[in-house]
């Protein structure tokens, strides 16, 4: 059978932590927490489970969750979602990311995407018949190049997509990246998929620039949040999609057929979770930073040089000094001789640029970021 | 925005859902048990979340549940299926029905779908640029009409869709339709998507006869299954597809890019709950054939006339002597008249036959088919 998909072998994410497993090493590869959330979430769980709450949901997701997805999208970004007709939930933030980009995009058209990225986006293009336009960020900064992002632009761009904070990179947007996006998008037909899963992980006092805080924005962008990331369940599966009513009505039309609906008793126990614990995401990025200033404190004497993480949990680490292989070979090196996973960077571009840099996710217990550092000072 | 899927509305579950909770009508409509699953399958949930298994699963499933798969394929239909390369566990059938069309029907082929069929089969088709091809079952006996699939077939049939037990008819596949199946397949490119979600629910004595039951119709086909209809935990939304390994590292491509892996508490708990109690599954066809033969003894004083049904859990109630109104007002006038809310059949058909046929749902407690039947034998 002739593929439909010639770029896409098996994640980068799965290769690297079948890897760790066979290596035993210390995964710091695949993006996910080695501790767990809050136990009230999970007794929420159990008692809607047992109290009735295990056949189909409604296609949208249940009253409760959008409720209160509406309340915090207000509450921080001052943005009014209506519950009926602008908020879908979905499993998981990549449903969510595929929904878009196939109610939306047609064959023929082009989608900016901006390197690196996640590795979901560009199948999900392929697979509408329509062609990912790669524009790379500033490879010292990892910041949005919008000048070059306007020049990508022609009359078939359908759609851009942005992601802040950014996975693998860890840059985020300001104030500024926002006008610019404005800007660039005025009196077109682009929409904006605007993927901030990390949205409650930014550092240094900053605040996420969601592209809800801008009406003008928010009127033509598909913004995306998951649950796994700010209740550390990555596994649970539920996302959402915030967009106007005309987008989430063809956002509708292919969720209600893709997946049509989500594990009913998560989508209750994190509308409980939501309302009873409204600090839980506000703890959040200090919860984060500290790790992330202990993790890089615990490799300032290791020969990696670190770029600045604005948020997310991932660390960028410049290996430079220590090898001249290329970054997968490196990643495979390190999980079998120095006992480490990490992700190279590689994977996340089209064309990747000569950098030497791996991706270090430190949404890890304190032991297991102590040990990973000890074993990445030693080489 | 023009849309991408112009035949899609709201699912004619969703509406009628809607219209049984506005009029406080019985729900016979959407197909979902009112009753629970085994508690034992739940206390696995509880006590598989609160020990850690809350970050992604493996992108194919975990291996256990896979493991499960496979011991009962083989059991059952003498199939072996590799659980590395054959088995995929998905975010509900439905998911799995969208990434096996994805996956393998290019822009201009087409897909042959047999009407009534279940509503999510044409948008999946639809969105990946092919066309579907309606060919009807017979619309006495609702089985397939062979002839007619086959002077259907042209050289762009890229696949087959076929659908037993029958959702929304309750037939069933005889041996001699796997004879029919094998035949006009034979010596074709065509392949072969058998939704098999209803498998455990076959009546009067007679085995489910899968596809997979024939080695030569296993290597071209995407068999797809769902515990929700097993277990009554339509919420839960774990399905799987199990394919040859060609078609599965297809599938896959998809797959993980569509929602990457399903809820991990679920699988754990599903794969405890078939190897503690394999007897579940087989006792299944018991368990619905009684509430077929009580819902149909208590209707038999009504002014409907019913069809047979060999499978599922959906009873046809033909209304002919009691409306000529079409089905879809009949059936908003039975919700908001007569309190019981059904799902027209012509919500399954391209192009409805003139028949006047609605189904009714009796996945229910005895009390609420009990009511529900009171009020169908007085109009
Ligand atoms: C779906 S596996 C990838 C998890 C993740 O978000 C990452 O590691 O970037
Ligand atoms: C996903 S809602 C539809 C449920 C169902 O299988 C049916 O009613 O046919």
């Amino acid at each position: 059978i002739e593929t439909k998909l010639p770029k896409v072998g098996t994640t980068i994410f799965t290769v690297m932590s079948q890897l760790a497993l066979q290596h035993k090493a210390i995964n710091l590869g695949q993006g996910f927490p080695d501790f767990e959330g809050p136990q009230a979430l999970r007794d929420a769980l159990t008692e809607h489970m047992n109290s009735g709450k295990n056949q189909y949901a409604m296609m949208t997701g249940i009253p409760r969750l959008r409720e209160q997805i509406a309340l915090k999208t207000e509450k921080l970004y001052g943005h009014k979602a209506n519950i009926d007709t602008e908020i879908t939930v979905t499993s998981g933030a990549t449903e969510a990311i595929f929904a878009a980009i196939a109610a939306t995009v047609r064959a023929g058209e082009e989608v900016i995407v901006l390197d690196p990225c996640y590795d979901c986006y560009e199948p999900a293009i392929d697979l509408a018949g329509a062609r990912a336009v790669h524009v790379p960020l500033d490879p010292q900064t990892f910041a949005v190049d919008w000048d070059r992002v306007k020049a990508a632009i022609t009359p078939k761009t359908r759609m851009l997509m942005v992601n802040s904070p950014h996975n693998p990179c860890g840059s985020v947007f300001s104030a500024a990246d926002l006008d610019a996006l404005a800007e660039i998008t005025r009196n077109t037909r682009i929409l904006i998929l605007s993927d901030e899963v990390y949205e409650h992980i930014v550092f240094d006092g900053l605040p996420h620039q969601s592209v809800l805080r801008r009406p003008e924005l928010a009127a033509r962008s598909f913004v995306i949040s998951s649950f796994g990331k700010t209740y550390h369940c990555t596994g649970w599966k539920v996302g959402y999609c915030i967009a106007p009513a005309a987008l989430s009505v063809e956002f509708r039309k292919v969720h209600q057929y893709l997946t049509f609906c989500t594990f009913t008793p998560a989508q209750w126990a994190l509308a409980d979770i939501m309302e009873s614990d409204p600090q839980h995401y506000l703890d959040l990025p200090k919860f984060y930073e500290d790790r992330r200033d202990n993790f890089r404190q615990l490799l300032a004497g290791s020969r990696f040089v670190l770029p600045k993480v604005g948020g997310a949990y991932f660390q960028l680490a410049d290996y430079s000094a220590i090898s001249d292989m290329d970054d997968l070979n490196f990643c495979e090196w390190l999980a079998r001789e120095g006992g480490v996973a990490a992700i190279p960077l590689s994977a996340f571009y089209e064309t990747p640029p000569a950098s030497k840099l791996i991706r270090l996710c430190f949404a890890k217990s304190d032991a297991t970021l102590q040990a990973a550092a000890e074993r990445l000072c030693k080489i």
